[in-house]
């Protein structure tokens, strides 16, 4: 019998990407949708892509519904909403994945001084930060997910498994990314009007995006000292994927192979993570619409610099795709359930 | 066991999108692709975003080797190279669909006033015009299927559940069609570049597409009348989808619920016809990667014309998804085995 | 000494474009701008690009100021506004063209059927149509020009020359237009994201857009006989351009030159329209940041059709730079001054 | 009198948009442009947008009738093609501005390590590098001018002003940029195609572009000490602009004024470098179309390093504009001429 599933925020982007991939998901059954804003609504209406496919109606959120229809629960909410109802869903002895921040942070200053107080600060010590290839193990046991941001699953992927290597300056490290524009969700502002963004490119929240303390704290949890990234978002002109350039300074010389062996010993096995052939960069389109990370990389001798690249689609291994992963691990099911999407080929 | 299936010519567009579907269908084993240009080649190096995933290497074309191999054939090549290898392939008793126009013709007069002279004029009499919806019973039978064109299958489906009905005036038709760039196939000419389709807008072969007769014979051997249309296609700055809009003149005044039963006759029971709500109108987003053809219509009273608009995906419903649909339908699979792709929400 | 112009509703689309094109206008002075919105801010604060270009603050809209300060007032306001505020500028004396659907009728009943209740009717009758080549005549001596809407722009300029040929049957006209996305403004609505738009084509507002009624009774005026043609609208993702493509039915057969001929009879001397050369069709990028109307055109004998295609950039041709034309017009400049700019060659 | 000029290589995208540049140029008659590939063909019959604005017709180049017919000559061709006809043009005692990579190095080892053997090893010597706000100086005496390449202008108009400042560690500075599609020039190749491009992002060349020597050069001359940079391209699906972030390691703190001056010493009265409001940043919409860079940065006082980053479009200020603004200051005409382009507002 599959698992009950509901998403609350499901016409949000990321939201209705998860009713996307629960859609097609064989061990789940997607058996409650909430919206605040469309509750009533068919969510083919909303979404006329899925007539005939899902045949929901939005609910308004309710605590004691949501729990009796579900056992696995999304929460795709902006933050701050998510904290207010994530204990309720976890005192009902549900399972939750929270795509919000409100839930990946382990020292709750941290979060006060980018986001706002938190309501939920229990919470934080038995939620695990949903970075599968990484923390699975934790995964496995929570009944809690903070589910990672999409720009630090694109930086922290390709950079975890070389924190620890000795030559790597942890000191001297640039994440450049860049970002569709799905990333800044269906809230309606001028600036994410077509208009607006077409044939354009620029740089936002330069060195103060909220995701940088987000990757800062992980790697400093991981590496076992104080890590400080440079990290810039940029926005592309297309709908999905995200792209990070890592600049890192080595302390000595190192071979492709080293590098190679390094990212090898992490990923050999896992299924979402696509190293490139030597000399191989990614491209976000190959990922688009699955749950890939792909990584190339290139040691720049001669400015000691060792260059590494992912590409994500962001909708889906920054967010959705992820968070399904990191329900197929809960609960033990094969890591691919329904994230095994053949992509276009263009 | 599955049925064991070969592409030839699987590195164009319409043939990657062959790979793509046939990858993940469940009741067929892709066992064979080829390509002239990249004989010996991984399709994941061509193609990076399949790593992983499709682990063929092309091969060059060999009648005998294909026979073995596969039996079933798609013959995705240009026109003219199509009709070169099929007769032998159907003599070895292989099921084969050409993507090519080489199959769709009746009237090889028609083909040889459009293309070039024909070489297999035999097999235009037992080859069936593969649009799925309308021809099911004799692609059951068939051996050879010639696939429609893109824009033949656009215009069709909304067209002939109403050729037939009282009100409609068969000599004033006009067919405006817009395509996605993928349409003009992978082959390298500078009107396809990036820099020369980006941010434009245009019509081309205006009244002289090959589409045209393609779409006239069928119009005309349904109807049991010569129909001649007004065909002009138009290319819109996107990778795919193709909206289609259909202006038709009425000879009589007729309500939206007779327009919506005759279209409702035909569709109700077929999964890949979705009928917009009444006053709605299809968006090729909705449809994008799936093997739909989303129809929407107004009566516009005060000028006695009916509109109707349809949206496909020019690579899947207008090529390699229908090629597959009509695999299934020869093969007596559910006709939608491996073509249940859930769109993206965006 | 150069004439004083303003800008009513300065910071929207269109009214952008008017302060784009005055900026370089050697014969005027744009002396100020208004915008409720954004009163006291810097144009080049809410448009960067104009940084070091536009020195003008935003002001709240006075009539007082505006008439003292300016001597042709251009309103780029919503419909409604408009008609509030254009009486007391021309009490003032002022030549003011107007570039909202208010003062484009003269059966103040068709407006009020698609707007709203009208309140300056008394202005209609002076008010001139501002579709530049055709109405120059009664441009020259008014106070009040009503600029055309884009959509009607694009299928007037190819369709008046022909309406009163012997070929052209009236009563068997469609167009079918595609619109890039600026023309729905800057207001912020969910189905201007980018995201919405990006990679996808609809049609909208089918045989009900409220551009229709506007060609009718130009068109009906113009010939001399009740005309109504079936209009079309689509979006296309990209910001600027529009192309329309006319399908007129034929009463008798008529050849190439004769078509040519009647064109050619009305823009041989016109700058701003161009007569694509024999067997040509337009783009729209050959005409982006221009005032041009290219126009394309072919006879289908088989289908006994005329099919007229033209090219505008809606934001220039389609809005401000046929009004800034006008003023050329009404104040006896060259038409073209201020309007010669040089397209991008890509 | 206006100066003669003449375009070598008009039909490619820089030659087309110098065509662009000089049909408006209030004091340059544009007398003349080759095209090897389209010699004998009208230019608008090539570039429609330019039907009515541009009469000439290439001509395959000739060293006599160039040298008889123009006084200065852009040579817009492929790297190696500009070697071998410059000297002859010197040598008639014309003034050369060239586009390729040919006339761009003092030291010709580095040229032929990343280009090929050189033919003409004694121009160097004279030939000036054309970045217009730092070697005005140079170019006004200059016979020829090595025009630059478009990364390197992105980036070393941000960068040159820092270099000799106390706070900048030299050995610690990378470059990320982001360029639009038509830096790819008009070449066929299948990387180019709408589809390939569109919807996709990517970094190439990483760390091995052969405009990274070009900026180490310069970097190194200007600073007197030996410099290399770490640079990593990308493309971004548009057709025109580039986004250029520099990340440079600080010695020492500094503070946003000191970086403010730094810049503003040397560009507060450069005419096309525009610096951006504190706290801003640029975007290639801005830009588009225009000769501007815009500069704008941060300190990042927590991670000691300070963020520039700058936009241009790559086809003026990268390409063509530049080498308009070269020829103005080699001639003695207002630096802007011709270059006073308003950008779109979108």
């Amino acid at each position: 019998m599959p698992v009950r599933t509901a998403v609350i925020g499901a016409t949000g982007y990321a939201g209705a990407e998860l009713v996307r991939i629960l859609s097609g998901h064989p061990l789940s059954e997607l058996t409650m949708i909430t919206s605040r804003q469309y509750a009533g609504a068919l969510f083919s209406d909303i979404y006329p892509a899925m007539a005939g496919i899902v045949n929901l109606r939005c609910q308004a959120f309710s605590e004691n519904a949501v729990s009796q229809g579900a056992d696995v629960i999304f929460t795709a909410l902006p933050h701050k909403a998510s904290m207010g109802i994530v204990p309720g869903l976890i005192d009902q002895g549900k399972k939750v994945i929270d795509l919000s921040a409100d839930f990946r942070f382990k020292d709750p200053a941290i979060y006060e001084a980018w986001y706002e107080p938190h309501q939920a600060k229990d919470l934080l010590k038995s939620a695990v930060y949903g970075l599968a290839e990484i923390y699975g193990d934790g995964i496995r046991k929570a009944s809690l997910v903070g589910n990672p941001g999409c720009y630090p699953t694109s930086v922290l992927l390709p950079l975890l498994p070389l924190v620890k290597a000795p030559f790597v300056d942890l000191h001297n490290i640039v994440a450049d990314s860049k970002s569709g524009t799905s990333g800044a969700g269906r809230s309606v502002s001028l600036a994410s009007l077509f208009c607006e963004v077409n044939e354009g490119f620029k740089a936002y929240k330069v060195a103060e995006h909220r995701h940088n303390p987000e990757m800062d704290e992980v790697l400093s949890l991981f590496s076992g000292r104080a890590v400080r990234i440079t990290f810039t978002p940029h926005l592309v002109p297309m709908t999905r994927g995200m792209l990070t350039t890592i600049y890192i300074g080595l302390k000595k010389p190192v071979s492709t192979e080293d590098v190679a062996s390094c990212l090898d010993s992490y990923y050999a096995n896992k299924p979402f993570v696509r190293l490139c052939p030597p000399g191989g960069f990614p491209n976000t389109t190959h990922v688009r619409g699955t749950n890939y990370c792909d990584i190339g990389f290139k040691v720049a001798q001669h400015t000691r610099r060792l260059i590494v690249v992912s590409a994500i689609d962001n909708l889906v291994k920054g967010a959705s795709g992820q968070a399904v992963q990191n329900m197929n691990i809960m609960l033990g099911f094969p890591e691919t359930a329904g994230l095994d999407h053949v992509p276009f080929p263009l």
